[in-house]
């Protein structure tokens, strides 16, 4: 059978990859995946063939990964982060209903939440929900209760593409719905760049995030009722009980 | 400045660690977790002083951690998974501030969640809550509410500690709360042992999952009213609009 790669290659740097998520790249044939990823790993894998597609134009980069793979080459199609958070797992199952004879094999990686909660200090300690600000592919009303619902539920809550051109304010408008049920003073904290050049990280209130401009490399942690600040750090404590 | 490395080793097998990890424990001088832990990556760090701490004595082997780095010298502190998600990391820097001449740096890794997804195909594509059903330290109210909560935002939803001895009912007791927002034909899915000798998986509905006895080993997935069984695979799509 066909061997087809979807590989998380981490936050960026080489080393923040896995062991597992090398030698996948090390064995295949070809790479492919969206030009910046791309370019984050091919000095790390010379001799490769490098496909790329550009963003936007994500099935077709899953059909080219099954054709290659159909050629009888070991393909890796790669993402950011961990393939499977907001990554392309889910669409490479989809498209490959249609590829019957390639097998696919998903290798976990480093995604943004745990790779920005390290910068940031330990955040995510207790539970904690993922929400994506990008209302392309999800009604923006389904967005509004899934942050009020984390927000009543007391979660720790990270933020995925919190901003675009198109949707400068949508920060503000996730921090105000949060803050029907979290207190002004929640501790809360932002990375830029996790794990490539230019890292930075900023801990704050929730009222001083909702007052800040983040750009779409930034991932944003808002802390639940005990989240609290330690050497300008953010760290959420293991329960409610004193221990 | 004293260096003390807290590493999220992965789910267990050596491959899964990121390179990054396995270089901080190649550079230090001791190792130290809980036993189990240890067992894991022995073999792969010859030569280094290893120290173990049984289970519930965190706090004791946080100190350990610091008074062996204030010796001068270079120790990691391993969790498996991630250090940031129900892990140490939060722990160390409550500790930590008893001894600020020590440096922390938090080395993420491959959390279950995103580990056990490979495996199960692709549940987390989408928004996600993870939720701890252990009440050692958290209010079993406080549990119930972000099941109910997490269930209403449609979120997907990864269980950690489904089961134990003393609550072999809390799976059960989740998904009828769950099952307040979602179908009973809900895909999920459950993975024990990931990246580990005897790792299995099995796809089901909310219903069957409620019936289902799993162990403290066991990682447990409930999809969102999207998610769908592809070839025996669990998996969420990108979104709620065509593509």
């Amino acid at each position: 059978m066909n061997k087809l790669y979807v590989v998380g290659i981490g936050p960026g740097a080489y080393e923040k990859m896995t062991i597992e998520a090398a030698e996948a790249l090390k064995n295949s044939d070809v790479i492919i995946g969206y030009t910046v990823y791309v370019d984050l790993v091919k000095d790390h894998f010379p001799g490769k063939e490098f496909l790329t597609t550009p963003m936007k134009k994500e099935v077709e980069r899953c059909v080219m990964a099954f054709v290659e793979a159909m050629k009888g080459k070991t393909v890796a199609m790669i993402c950011s982060g961990d393939a499977g958070v907001y990554g392309m797992a889910g669409l490479m199952y989809e498209v490959g209903t249609g590829y019957p004879d390639v097998e696919l094999s998903i290798i976990p990686g480093v995604t943004a939440a745990t790779g920005g909660a390290a910068v940031l200090g330990a955040p995510l300690i207790h539970d904690f929900c993922l929400i994506s600000l990008s209302d392309l592919l999800t009604p923006w009303e389904k967005i509004e209760r899934r942050l009020t619902d984390a927000a009543h539920g007391d979660f720790v809550v990270c933020l995925y593409n919190p901003s675009s051109k198109k949707r400068h304010d949508y920060l503000m408008k996730a921090c105000d719905l949060m803050m029907k049920y979290k207190a002004e003073d929640t501790v809360c904290g932002i990375v830029g760049n996790i794990g490539r050049e230019g890292e930075e990280m900023k801990v704050m209130t929730l009222k001083e995030l909702r007052e800040t401009t983040v750009d779409m490399f930034t991932t944003v942690f808002v802390g639940n009722s005990q989240t609290k600040e330690i050497g300008g750090r953010m760290v959420t404590p293991r329960g409610y009980k004193n221990v």
